[in-house]
């Protein structure tokens, strides 16, 4: 399997009430990976785009928690484009994945759990030197 | 310090851009707690009310990840309401606290970061119960 191909959408449990709709993720669980960190981008204007980089290590699962963006995926080889739009998706993402974010929709928010602490060290953050790790280890 | 004392709004980071804004959480490092499960309340429709219930052994951190509610808390000997509308303030809960949500805007979300897996056995769902149960601890 490609790389890319393991990046997927895991559609989470979710308890449907009127008072409010529930989604639950556990760690190790709903997500191959144990939850260290979460993070979230919130006060986005419409149209935004976010992104361009790549982890060597790190997992993630993304969700758009509040309205909506599209998830850009490039694994050196191939790309995909997702369009996050429901609360009770995420997007799984795994190590050596370049990912960019664009299409917010007004007042989104985009939700990430994460499998380590932040490390700088764990980026790519240049294009190049990601596809040449790609490249070194294929 | 009383139960409730110990339930406070803490000031998570934020890293501020135009491009939106980004608050994250690590586990046992901003919160007082390892994070095992994430929640979040999602399409609530506008002055909905949740919760009636306390934990045991739970922690959490609730987050109006988007738009505002209410938390009221009650240790069985005084209560406290919070006003919750900030994506960058928790509000930490700890265990033996009566929790409810009230004054929900429409299209808000509700985030939980919690310290345990569910576990049914580790709610009191009734508040003369967990009166008893207050009382038989002080």
């Amino acid at each position: 399997m490609s790389t890319i191909d393991r990046c997927e959408i895991i559609d989470l449990p979710r308890i449907q009430d009127p008072r409010g709709n529930l989604t639950f993720v556990e760690s190790g669980k709903h997500i191959p990976f144990d939850l260290q960190r979460v993070y979230y981008l919130y006060d986005v204007p419409g149209g935004a785009e976010r992104g361009g980089h790549a982890h060597k290590e790190l997992q993630q699962l993304i969700i758009a928690i509040s309205g909506s963006f599209d998830v850009i995926l490039d694994d050196g080889c191939a790309t995909k484009r997702f369009h996050l739009n429901r609360s009770y998706y995420g997007l799984y993402v795994c190590p050596m994945v370049w990912r960019e974010l664009d299409n917010f929709s007004s007042g989104s928010v985009c939700m990430v759990l994460a499998s380590i602490f932040y490390d700088e060290s764990d980026y790519y953050r240049d294009y190049d030197e990601f596809l040449a790790a790609v490249r070194s280890k294929a």
